[in-house]
């Protein structure tokens, strides 16, 4: 039974890159402009999304696993990305301990 | 005189996202999604750009200096947007110490 007193909120980032080998136009065009601009030291540039939001769960292993099934099921796509997850508590006053 | 002997490679990640207040459709859709698809835990979700690049330096001083101006001119628009930036130290070994 879900009880709101014993839930914590988690802060969660989910870092989404193409994988290696698939190709990244947005990247490659920042790169190129990049050295005609200026910053002839910047390569290997990767264009990625970075989703935060804030989760509610019971424990940090539930949160972790809600997480990868999340990211699994809806926020990146297998065959062409990896996600990086992050995750840090934010805040236990929410929960009444 | 910039000599190849005398940078290191640092490994920067650039985190965007829309400055709090700021609508984020996409951010907003993610979130009244994953509440109907079995997610209710999951709020305040936001969408941002996870930018990664090898920068070629000379030390983390001028390193830092760069990725601050190439942020401010290029990466992100200040008005609607904040950066996040970490860096790591990518291979000694490239700059041949």
């Amino acid at each position: 039974m879900w009880n709101p007193e014993d839930v914590t909120s988690y802060n969660v980032l989910v870092q989404v890159h193409l994988r290696p080998g698939i190709a990244d136009p947005q990247g490659a065009t920042i790169e190129r402009s990049l050295a005609t601009l200026g910053f002839p030291g910047v390569s290997d540039v990767r264009m990625g999304k970075a989703i935060v939001f804030t989760l509610e769960a019971e424990s940090e292993t539930a949160a972790t696993a809600e997480v990868d099934e999340l990211c699994r099921r809806f926020l990146i796509n297998p065959v062409i990305e990896d996600a990086v997850i992050s995750m840090t508590e934010a805040d236990r006053a929410a929960s009444g301990r």
